[in-house]
């Protein structure tokens, strides 16, 4: 069925992030992945597309669009060319929403040029080790002191982390044990601090061109200046931007998903088994009939929830549902692709064989399965 | 979230229905159900509120809609009620397009305001014991001897044969072996037409207020004005019907399961196991998750799916894809609602033990769920 | 593989039951199963042929066998002709296990001739209207007077409960709410008892040969001579059989299971599609392959058991895994099998449609899947 | 249950070979991972234990050991420690057999002693470029030229290709287009014979510390007494060894998989969750425990295929049951362990992970799923 939510606008500028992505991303990808990250001047490169500043106000350069549709051109094109770039995206979709929404006018002055011009790059640190997704139990602290605030504690699993310019942290300013919730706080720690160091880049399953770093911070002075949005509201400011960042996660996961079932026709009507295309098998098309199938379902629910999310209505459990069903439906659907190429599937030359070791975190990151299982039912009344 | 393809003029037609329902259908459904058909005088009701006449032309009585929507909000009605009218569904929904497809000017007269009325009901015979889905099998014949078609054969699974005034079946005309497709054609036989019996009502797992005959042909001698279409194009006139027919399959099996959904609620909330409510529990909240998700899912599929049915343009692959998800998607979600409801859910004067019982054919009917990865694969190349 | 645990002795009775079954069951099913209960006079049939007093010790007439093997050959071959007899193997394997274990010199005297000659049947009755398998939840109340028990209550479930002569009757002798659990005893309760009533024979989805009833209890006053076992000890003894009777819903799990793959391998090469079997289709080929394979892997699993029931050694946690694997292979199977049969598998004249009507309980009875989890993981330090 | 197949002998055995691996295996796994294959020594190493020659006859220094149990003990060790040794299991358990069933006087006189103490490590090279597990399409030739063989093409694949000594080829000695399997031999190819050379080592999604060879045969003179049993002959010497081969896969799947249960029990007991320990959870304790049932039913085929091994009486149908069963369990369970460890699970230095990544070639390897599927199926005349 025809997608109807995009205009021309939209077809045009995807074929513009296709060609970027086809001449950029594609043949440099293994050496990203063998380095464990991306080059800084790839942002650089985005920028003057315009995607990192899609969002940021025209005034500090910035495309200033009032709309996620732009943004889900961009995630899919990069997901279509079975590519994953966890750094980019954690900077543009999470972190990047957090400076728009709260930010106040000295810090747009100070950094909204930077986004829109690709100078900047940021990470957020919310996991620290031994607690995961419980806010409630952070022990990083950051104490008021004149100016500063001065922080101390270590954060882990931070996508993008050996890269980033600016990086939030969610800190404790707060020791009130009554309302651990409201304790928190969000403080952007720029590169060079004294005391702010990165441990090294944590080795993954998938996901190699995406550094991931364990980051310490030890008496850190970071200006109060550096205070985004409220002190005490960081709960709620982290929870509002969440259904955005589910949604985009369902979205990368619904484009690789689709990028695997196309290398695994191409694959299967070119490898021939026992005299015949490996695509002639009845196995082979009711398998991938079934991979279309769900991923027509998980398109369906996406394009509803863009409409949704644009219109301001998105709740927590509809992009809990959204994010729950598109990965777990890529799970299924790569290990499927994967399975249809044989030991070839298995190569990492192969390009499912990056989207396999790719997809297992998403089930995870952005909230596990587990957790949208909790937000949805809470949202049925249980 | 919000389905967004219904105006007010189908939420207050809604609120009809479900009224109509609640009063005449939820309360005799054991009795009809132990009767094996639904009674005669229901089809006179549901004209009366101009269900049955939708798409029938004004000048006929019938309400001379365009769309699919108000058809879709009586299936959905039904199956929100937790009942499944088989006949009732095949007759508007499968059997009276091909009559206002193809019913030329003189049947239009005949016919036309006894299905707006509901003093007609309707049923289509093509399957015959041994052949199943496939049409070029069909070893029914009509010989044409003057002014009539003698008709011989034997159909079975007819569902709503017992009931039905016209029975549209699809006999072969031609015997030329070379193209055994192009030899049928539609024929109208009425009731008490000599020579046309109906054997036994089957017994079935579920459905059971739906009444499934085998029908004989004994040299039935059916005027020619009842051919219904051009001879020996049977064939193009079935296929032409499917989307529509699978897509309101798609229908009830997402309706039914949402009623499942809200049963296993209700009952999880109330039942006390080891002191807690069922509904307590984690497993039971993350099972209805894992059904509330898969149903938006459905939901957004089929609401994209009736967007396209009305624009003419949803394609057969597309409703391939809708009914065995769809289907597939209600089978698990009734079989983890019944199960929530233990010993209880065994037992049909509980709705979820008819709701199981009902769902197993919905994989099967309309072309089973191999049949539609058949479709799906050949649309994706394969 | 070949199964090694049965010798000589097991094969010639398994022939013997073989063609009992073959000539007194599988023709008379469809009576039994529109009747709702089995007669009578089967009872005393298979008391004939040994089967009811395989356990029973010599001198009350029965086999004084110390093994399950017997047992299990009697159920493997009701289950390989598509039978379910509900209130039958309850009788022999549920109830029957308690009087051997617990009945006193005077009880054994009293029923146990009854039991090997087939002139007694029996039920047991927990469950009560609300509760489920909660057993700490029973308020069915026996209260000592004189020398008898003045029992009040309601239960519901009860296989075989409109057949049985003697229904044990879990009931409250102690109001002590300090220990909900030792307060339970186990009386047997006899037909004809004034108070004693039976309800409905409540409708299900299937396992329709086998009657459920409703029982009440009013004023009932049954001897103390009637006490099964101690007082206050039904909970222990409750827990003691449930190995043997979860294995043995295992076993018919698995042999009807093993029966509609063998009905589902007949049609599929018989039924002719599109010019060829059915067989013939690679699809078809998988998922009867997919069946054969669980079912091994369950099949070895129900022999590793049985070794260790005769062993002695077979632990609840055990016996639980036994019974939820087997019977989660069964439903998959089963439906995988009806699904083969096309539209035919639907209909209840076709003993696959039976089977899958049958095996919807057996993840509820005798401890759901839920449970079965629950007390695995307690077994595993969870 | 208690597994009932190993003696004293075994349980002795198992304790070695336990404190083999932990010393020297376990802490030394992740430097072999990142060197892509295992070091020669540690062939030597298990060699002096008695491992690579426990099938060996003893004239040649070997154990003389007509069983695999002793293998399993090994294999089963191996996986318990949630290591994946590819190329070493490939050497011992699919190469070696090659070399006892088929290898001459003269053959077993040069070659046993050095299988027996660990000098020589084999491979074996069957996949092409394009042909997967189609030995029909076999395009490598050898031509008898004299006393030698000339052979020419190209392989791909080849487990342990790098490390191997010995590398038996499958080539085509005739031409004959009618009988395309009868024309393949197995030639032993030795390291430094001129025009044979190793590509690289291919990267995997897992199974980092075994090498995955391209070999290149440019006119290698193979020496007629390098031929492997008879010329001709290879399909059916290939085949004969399959089911222990398969069998053998499915015991690592198992063990893996148990270790995946081991290790997600330890984490969540200790990881803390909003306040209360993972384990505590109902989904966790209900994951973990179907997890646990279907490895008792893997564990029960398992042990039941070994005893058939022993006995000359597992069918290829059989060992292909058990490959499919277990390897397709293995995958379902080392990815629940994975999410119950959450973000942890990614990382590879959490063993887990390493058995993810390990996993996914064990559906595929020895034969795929579908091929399994494909052999079963004819077993059952399908």
């Amino acid at each position: 069925m025809q997608r109807t939510i995009f205009t021309d606008d939209h077809h045009a500028f995807r074929d513009v992030v296709r060609q970027f992505i086809a001449k950029e991303i594609v043949p440099n990808l293994p050496d990203w992945e063998a380095a464990g990250c991306i080059p800084r001047d790839f942002y650089t490169k985005t920028a003057a597309l315009g995607i990192n500043g899609l969002q940021v106000p025209e005034q500090y350069g910035g495309g200033g669009i009032d709309s996620f549709l732009f943004n889900t051109v961009v995630y899919e094109e990069i997901g279509y060319a079975a590519a994953s770039l966890g750094g980019f995206q954690v900077h543009l979709n999470t972190v990047l929403p957090y400076f728009l929404e709260y930010a106040n006018e000295e810090q747009r002055d100070r950094w909204f040029p930077g986004f829109a011009d690709g100078a900047l790059v940021s990470a957020i640190a919310m996991t620290e080790p031994g607690i995961g997704s419980d806010l409630a139990g952070v022990t990083t602290t950051a104490v008021r002191d004149g100016d500063d605030y001065v922080l101390n504690g270590n954060k882990t699993f931070i996508t993008g982390g050996i890269n980033a310019d600016l990086v939030i942290v969610v800190a404790r300013t707060s020791k009130d044990p009554e309302n651990r919730r409201n304790g928190l706080s969000l403080l952007v720690v720029e590169s060079g601090m004294p005391g702010f160091t990165r441990g090294r880049n944590l080795h993954k399953i998938g996901m190699k061109s995406s550094d991931t770093a364990e980051l310490t911070f030890d008496n850190v002075r970071v200006p109060a200046a550096n205070l985004l949005g409220e002190e005490g509201a960081a709960f709620k400011m982290l929870a509002h931007n969440l259904p955005q960042e589910r949604l985009s996660i369902a979205i990368t996961a619904q484009a690789t998903a689709t990028a695997a079932v196309d290398l695994a026709i191409a694959y299967a009507k070119e490898r021939m088994v026992f005299g015949k295309p490996l695509a002639g098998f009845q196995n082979t098309k009711f398998v991938l009939a079934e991979c279309a199938t769900e991923l027509q379902a998980g398109q369906a629910l996406i394009d509803q929830a863009l409409i949704a999310l644009d219109a301001g209505t998105l709740t927590p459990a509809d992009a809990a549902k959204v994010k729950l069903f598109c990965t777990e439906v890529q799970a299924r659907v790569i290990d499927k692709c994967l399975q249809v190429h044989g030991g070839y599937g298995y190569m990492t030359e192969y390009p499912i064989a990056r989207l396999y070791a790719d997809a297992r975190v998403t089930r995870i990151f952005g909230g596990t399965s587990e957790v949208m299982k909790s937000v949805i039912s809470k949202s049925m009344g249980l």
